[in-house]
């Protein structure tokens, strides 16, 4: 693709038309680089490497297509990223990037894990596109603002609330504060997957009515900026503990608990 | 395949040898009838399809593939399922069926749901077969009594238990005793996806050191047969909350509460 052809074109409206088709392919080909890697046993694989630092392996790999893809194609994007924290490519936009949430599930071989691409100026509410896509079946998640969310291509919106089917999903374990147990105790059915953005997802999807995370290690705008933009078009929102509207700069040291509803009838439950 | 002819061969020695075939048959069939049914969103379909009981459909689809293979190949096996309850072949085995574990989630979408199939004479004890297939990514899980538990043909062994690294698997929600939280809060990192065979199989493989279940619902043979076997062929265990070794006969109202260990020293952290 011919996104940016040089300094020139390091202007928002140069890239606009065809952020879209770039995340797209960005996902294919990190997708792709995993799987071609050593077949679907790739992070099994890895998992079992004890190379010293086996866990950031993926990550790295992940990451070093992403950031090659945007120096071979001039891509007029800066790079926010996890291992390589800020790229300051002297663009208006920035690529807010986690190339694998979930590296933990994916060491272990459990199918549950995808990057996470988003593109705004500065911050998670001028977030303008946002993709996630899980890395073991391939399922993509993209909206645009103001364009609404999209699920492999067919709109997505999120599920009214009905307390008798209710589903949370719930970040659980050591790390976890005990209010989230007892959120945790009020859904008819609880999920834990290991993946917050696809987390964020499901609650666009209708796949469940809340994800919820209280947690000392909090989680990172890299983790949360591509689902936040997702959640919203999908008529959601993504809201603090304390109930406002999240907002969080990019930056890699950014980090916060929140919860994502589908439904603000959610919220009553809660109490 | 010609798995039984007739019922002269209705003896267990006639089809010792052909079990793991029949087995592995069954699951393709069941897995590409999901499939074929309308693509990979057959499961979304269903969900949307709000036609009294969708609940219900996905399973009974894949319990009429399995009982009409049995019964078109003349299998000499008896059948204990979750709609059918128990079909008496007049045979000596049974297989314990749960067609699709983890329906909710095959409703909604979410890519974790499987067939559960075992076979024995009348109790977990005696289970000699096992299969999990995952019906979403197809990963197969299998074991026989005393020759070891493989996933896709690889050998499978539990993991030893290192605290620092613990992943736990909790059953949560409305319906879970208040002591799953305190199980989920003892670990590094906690997980919950709503398929219990699957579950199971995680800790068999090692991505998983636990799976803890205490509900007022409990589970049932046809969840537990298959994964049981699984999991002890791969070097773990699968205890009741007492920590006895389970014990459970093949009745449709056998239902328990359990937990799955892959190593015993787990034992000691959960006090």
């Amino acid at each position: 693709m011919q996104l940016g052809r040089g300094t020139n074109d390091l202007r928002m409206e140069s890239i606009t038309e065809n952020v879209k088709e770039f995340l797209f392919e960005t996902a294919e080909e990190v997708y792709k680089t995993l799987r071609s890697s050593s077949g679907t046993d790739f992070s099994k694989q890895v998992g079992m490497g004890a190379n010293g630092t086996p866990t950031s392996r993926i990550d790295e790999i992940a990451e070093r297509v992403v950031i090659e893809k945007v120096k071979r194609e001039s891509v007029p994007l800066n790079i926010l990223s996890e291992e390589a924290e800020f790229i300051d490519n002297g663009a208006d936009m920035t690529l807010v990037l986690d190339p694998v949430d979930g590296t933990f599930n994916a060491l272990l071989g459990t199918p549950f894990y995808s990057i996470s691409m988003a593109v705004g100026e500065s911050c998670l509410s001028d977030v303008k596109y946002g993709l996630v896509r899980n890395l073991t079946d391939g399922d993509a998640y993209y909206a645009e603002k103001g364009k609404g969310a999209f699920l492999n291509g067919e709109r997505i919106r999120t599920a009214g609330f009905d307390p008798e089917k209710s589903l949370f999903i719930v970040y659980i374990g050591k790390l976890a504060h005990p209010r989230s147990f007892e959120i945790a105790a009020k859904a008819r059915r609880a999920r834990s997957f290991g993946a917050a953005s696809l987390e964020m997802c499901y609650v666009a999807s209708g796949q469940a009515d809340l994800y919820y995370v209280d947690c000392d290690a909090m989680l990172r705008i890299i983790d949360i900026a591509a689902g936040a933009l997702i959640v919203r078009e999908a008529g959601g929102e993504v809201l603090d503990l304390e109930g406002r509207r999240l907002e969080m700069d990019f930056d890699i040291s950014s980090r916060s608990n929140f919860m994502v509803i589908g439904d603000e009838r959610v919220l009553e439950v809660l109490g």
